[in-house]
């Protein structure tokens, strides 16, 4: 993952659904391959053959309708083999992997349902990835409720719903804040091209001052 | 899982491949049904539909070949389908549970590979199963290398397979002896006859006595 001048780095995006992070996820990924990066664009869950079973599983229910923890484990083994398969061997030859969702997303939204500890979720999380840490973080912030208004058909954010999502966005919220060195918190509402120069400019200087060391 | 007089209770065949658990399994299930016993009997992994895909995901390499912690988790979510599927609902409403390996296999063998820490793979485990644990896990205990005699295509177990099967045989001996009460450890050459008449005096002492507590 070390090598002179500009090297590999591991960058996420999270945030709740809706908030712009595929459009952030290709933005980002053009102009790191216009400057010379190799990129690895990729997502989870379902970034390997296997995740793409398992998301059959777990968005389809192809395997039919699962147990909290059963779900839980899925994800976290799409995760297990993402990293094993694609992001470890991504960082080994010094790439920029750029992810779709990682840990947060499942500690927030496996957490968010009520019936799991959000800390057992995240050590589950953990194990299954090696504790490997994003270098960097990108949290695209919105407060559920504003995205009613965008919404065509808001009967998706129902009241229950409504609650979960305000839930999952305060994990986020509180991930970034343990760690807020690896994090940057932008609120989503802000226009495409603001957010992506934001991140554009965190991310250069990350490959340029080498990424910060991986806690463990 | 409680009630007057006879009541439920959570047996487990553990012990190496070919030792004789399915045999003894039906053998129980046989007994325990001519008493008048309502018996469940179910195996992992594979003992839902869930578990059926993931079954053909980790024995035929129906998603290709997967890495070990990758593995584990997926070991852990049939699990963790199978109790809230099918285990928990026959213990509560009284019935007999006679399951053909459990937590204790996947210690064993996840543990034996060398590559994942056994503690870890247990409290995996353990999570995924919300620690109910077996109120009597009878181990049919063979010497790996005894197998070799009666194998008709002893390839199977070559030099390095028969280190990782003894290292699976010290962690079922392991975990037995770390909890003397809840297990009942059988030398599996003894005959299938005698090995069921010790199961079924156990199994019937403890439906009349009434399961150890289930610790925590």
């Amino acid at each position: 993952m070390s090598g002179a001048g500009t090297r590999g780095a591991f960058v996420v995006f999270e945030g709740g659904d809706g908030v712009g992070k595929s459009t952030q996820v290709e933005l980002l990924v053009r102009r790191l391959e216009g400057a010379g990066h190799e990129v690895v664009r990729t997502l989870e869950p379902g970034g390997t053959r296997l995740g793409a079973v398992l998301r059959g599983l777990l968005l389809h229910g192809d395997g039919g309708e699962v147990g909290p923890r059963t779900e839980a484990l899925l994800y976290a083994a799409d995760k297990a083999e993402h990293l094993h398969q694609v992001v470890s061997p991504a960082l080994e030859r010094g790439a920029v992997v750029v992810c779709d969702r990682y840990v947060d997303s499942m500690v927030a939204y496996q957490g968010a349902g009520r019936v799991l500890d959000g800390d057992e979720v995240e050590r589950v999380a953990r194990w299954a990835t090696g504790d490997l840490r994003p270098d960097l973080t990108v949290l695209l912030d919105l407060d559920p409720e504003a995205g009613l208004e965008t919404l065509t058909d808001p009967d998706r954010l129902e009241s229950a719903g409504l609650d979960f999502h305000r839930r999952a966005r305060a994990s986020f919220l509180a991930l970034a804040g343990r760690d807020p060195g690896r994090y940057l918190v932008l609120p989503a509402r802000r226009s495409r091209d603001e957010l992506a120069e934001a991140v554009g400019v965190r991310v250069e200087r990350l490959l340029s001052e080498g990424p910060a060391k991986v806690s463990s």
